[in-house]
């Protein structure tokens, strides 16, 4: 009796715990959606804020009826590329109305799932903003949502994938990406990537107008969204564990490797900013914040593949080359002239990518979890095989996710249904497409201040040189 | 020994998981003062922002000491129409010293309502926003907060309520409205109501003043607001459970239906606004983000009643047809030509009315928790008396909630307390009342601009003209 | 075997709890990031923002590195004025791989304690805004996360520190501040003040230039700051705690007083503002905003000392005179001409000494947790005991922190470190030192609209008097 007891209040616990840390994350849809309202231009707000709403809304039906079976699959014996058993369609599987049994697992870990790809979803919005159009941004969610992305979650995470170290027969090792830096952050960064190369610069980016006509519109939603994503982030990496029971110490271990990833990024990324030379991205003399603000979420992705399976001194290690990781993929971009609003390649797609390498590094035989036998990082007296996996997995990922968004946004973009015509460009997004500016009244300020001063001087002007 | 222990470690996990659900119900104060700055004009933020923040606070201090007490119960024999034992009046019988039995039961239930009841009083005032003295927000507070809401409390949640489902002889089945969308939303949208009919119109809203003039100042603080109520309602329906034991399960289905519910009723609302002909409130052509906001919002609230007792698909047709209820009644206002500036009405009363209603036809028979004997929605065999309960609950709320805020509201009209001056209204609340701009800097940089500039443009001109 | 699993059990809902609770207290960096945007003014906010992240960022690292170690002692004979056994020093002796032995708790405590530095830290970022340069504020953060903070945190947290009420052999009665009233508020705000001091005025603000010159930028972000903080001090007050088991009922009401102390002091301060006459700090006529934002966080600091020790009826009280402690400090530094843009040392240091002071009137017996035995409040039958320590204990805190404070900032004035320079006061500190304005579109937008209609209409305006 005891034992049955202590089951369900441990399952009760796991189930609280999963929704605390998806409320969390969830609560990254409003960080990316700040972070993306301040990073672009006035003109372009509303139209990047529904673009995140949807995300969210439209993204969680997709999710719902198709994602999620795509990725995990109930079933004993599912294949090792994508799910399909039929269980989690449309949650056709889920049942808890038999005695009490289940205590909510099955509803619960969706939830922290849809967080999860609403998350991945989202990362592209940034870099193809302010000239992709809702319905050509709609068809990238369902694409990414409805199948990409939870393509790469089966490989992965899924016991059955064929990268997954939850899979005794994986390949090599399989892959140790606990939270994500590959699964979530390089989908959502190669997509940009794609993205952001195909839609082609907004006007004037490269050229005709100065860098600073093109500074993020508000530097406050652009903290906001930093600190607030952060603070999801201690949902994203900690709940990765999906269970409180058996994995409260890795949870705590997963908040303070965090924590010390992004803060030492953050610290390298202002000094970099300041103290490299302008050929390398250096703006001498500048503190940069949304820099900062970047190399911090850098330091984020940088820790979420090892947030748990690396020691703590290891932490502040990975966040200081994440920094660098975010910086030279930023200053590429620029040189490539691939206009990329949000940086999100970089700060997604670059350090999603060494996130899983470093673990390949760092990873301790303690905390690893490799279901075909204990792979532990080269500094730990592995023996490459794990590195040689995360190398790997991070080709697969880069492809499969690359091939795919190239097709869906060529496709699109011959179709004339990526990209905004030159008369909404001109005119601007809000003002054509969303019914006015987001802050209408700071521009009808400007008009009617002008309007009412200048008249009457004028008038008075006149009559003075008439008389 | 075992027993007790059990019981101590189950009862600590509860006070925890309503602190962090109660937590949760608490940031939807942040969220509705977002929500509200970011719709009304600019001269109005400081305004809106205050009364807000007067929510909680006055609003907690008259809950502390009258409307706890109103609204539930501690004696065994408590009346079905108002709580009046007086345990519960400044939490006088609130004891947690004796061998630390309740392990802070009574304190986390009092703040949990506590965040319920500001949430109840605050969604009035986006509907008299940019019109109304404080000191007749106040007396609206204070009677809202500390009689008319826990008034519907102690009628639909108290185990003595004479429409409570706990109550095994209330009137019919007993009302199920697990999370509130009748005690919660439409008390307040009724409040709203009444209140934005009796303060009349904004100088000019219907005729002089073209609707864009009326339009949100900031669609960044919409979108932010939307998100943390959002979020805060993961709080306000998993956490209606009062207790993690024996209902994770429902918590957790909660937290997918409240998912499904605001995703659909957005996905819905965005084309409805954007397709429906303009004689039926559409806006062709236009992507409305306020619209396709305020859809959320309305299938959030109209999955509250129903968040533990559907299915989870039901949640995805109870948003949809939310998304329609929103639109319809907002486009009443309009043509009624009732001035609610954030719609809180069409939210959060016709929206609520749908939500108490949607239970009666999608209850299941294993999720119902009436105490008077099992009572299942139409669509599972019900034989409409749990629907009709429904029906009979609101129009119980509708009239107490209608005719007492009309007394009320009338009355402060009457003595001049409700409204503000015209003198005030021309000025701008802010200016006339709140010491300056919300934000004075952008004022300034307007003002200084166009005195820096035209004065020597025109000196040059008359120069030029007296040449 | 029962006894294990309810003991790993509990410690896995402890380790749950503080991560909760911590994330909470994360998210107060955001809150005083955007109050502190809001409160200065538009050419500043870049600046202070970057602060705001660097407290997070650069003080976490110094917080691993060193400050962790002075603060807390690992081993069995600390000393009693600052921790060094080296166990916590870059968390070199937290070991979690030895049997899953401690659940995480080193961990998640480290994180905790984290979020409190960086709290402690950011309050005098406020009190120097607009006018201390990022380097001399860094050398701030390093020196009071590294040591000053530290230590006060050993003397009245530590078990070994002479001021702490969980050392038996501590002076007098050892102090009673729960959540630190005295530790985190009171030495913020005495560096707040020391710092305002030394620093001087920005230029123009008492004399020169009118007050409402240096009004805060935005009154929205005001707003959502104090809430964001008051969210987060549900994490602050009741995480204080450390652990769920056996804390839950403190726990609880630490949750209610909090919340009625923040809502009585701001309802109190409201009116204060408004009815006291000018000469008193008073606005007459004025409903004032942020007053009211400032007042609540005062009420938020005077319960943190006594949030757990105090009957729930106490915090009503407390609260209310802790208005009057920010009201009548907020006036004081105003007539001394000591220029504290977000009032930091009126908020955190007045009303962190009245938190402190109030424990010694307003501690029951119950409640009590001092380890030399039980002491109590002057109210409930103590000696005054109780009440001299609280005095001894904020003099000694008081005498620390205002001396290394006065010495640092005094050497960093005189080093030329500290304040900007004339040049970039007068060009404001977004413009010179970080790339542009925190908003490059309004102040855009409005040169455009001048620029766009003056010529033009002057033109004409030449025209017809050349006519």
């Amino acid at each position: 009796a005891d034992e049955v007891r202590f089951e369900a209040d441990e399952s009760e616990t796991n189930t609280f715990y999963l929704l605390f840390c998806a409320a969390l994350v969830f609560l990254m849809q409003a960080g990316f959606a700040l972070l993306s309202a301040g990073s672009v231009r006035m003109r372009s707000v509303k139209n990047i804020l529904l673009k995140s709403v949807m995300d969210a809304c439209f993204g969680g039906l997709v999710w719902y009826l198709i994602g999620f079976g795509f990725a995990y699959d109930k079933s004993e014996d599912g294949n090792a590329f994508i799910g399909g058993s039929g269980h989690n369609f449309a949650l056709s599987g889920a049942d808890d109305t038999t005695g009490k049994k289940d205590y909510g697992h099955d509803a619960v870990f969706f939830f922290f799932q849809y967080c999860f790809a609403a998350a991945a979803a989202t990362i592209t919005s940034g870099a193809v903003a302010e000239r992709c159009t809702l319905v050509g941004y709609c068809a990238y969610v369902f694409a990414i949502v409805g199948f990409v992305y939870p393509t790469v979650v089966h490989w992965v995470w899924d016991e059955h994938g064929f990268l997954s170290a939850f899979n005794k027969d994986a390949m090599l090792t399989g892959m140790v990406d606990f939270a994500g830096s590959g699964v979530v952050h390089m989908t959502g960064g190669i997509c940009a990537f794609t993205g952001a190369f195909i839609i082609r610069p907004r006007k004037g980016r490269f050229g005709e107008l100065p860098e600073h006509a093109f500074a993020g519109q508000s530097a406050s939603l652009q903290v906001l969204g930093t600190f607030l994503l952060w603070f999801g982030w201690y949902g994203f990496n900690p709940g990765s564990t999906l269970a409180l029971h058996n994995y409260a110490r890795d949870a705590a271990r997963a908040a303070v490797t965090t924590t010390l990833s992004a803060a030492t990024a953050a610290t390298t990324g202002i000094l970099l900013k300041r103290f490299a030379p302008g050929s390398c991205g250096g703006s001498p003399g500048v503190w940069d914040l949304g820099h900062t603000c970047n190399s911090l979420l850098g330091g984020l992705v940088s820790i979420t593949a090892g947030c748990t399976t690396v020691e703590i001194w290891a932490s502040v290690v990975i966040g200081f080359i994440g920094a660098f990781f975010y910086h030279g993929a930023s200053c590429l971009m620029r040189r490539l002239k691939i206009d990329d609003p949000l940086d999100a390649f970089a700060v997604h797609g670059a350090c999603g990518l060494w996130g899983c390498l470093a673990v390949g590094f760092f990873c301790t035989c303690d905390y690893s979890y490799t279901e075909s036998g204990t792979a532990c990082g080269v500094f730990y007296g592995g023996d490459g095989l794990l590195l040689a996996t995360q190398i790997v997995g991070t080709v697969f990922i880069t492809l499969w996710v690359g091939a795919l968004s190239a097709i869906l946004f060529s496709g699109l973009m011959a179709g004339g249904l990526l990209r905004i015509s030159k008369e909404v460009e001109d005119a601007g997004l809000d003002n054509s497409k969303h019914g006015g500016a987001a802050y209408p009244d700071i521009a009808t300020a400007i008009e009617e201040a002008t309007e009412r001063i200048t008249p009457k001087r004028i008038t008075s002007a006149t009559d003075a040189a008439g008389a």
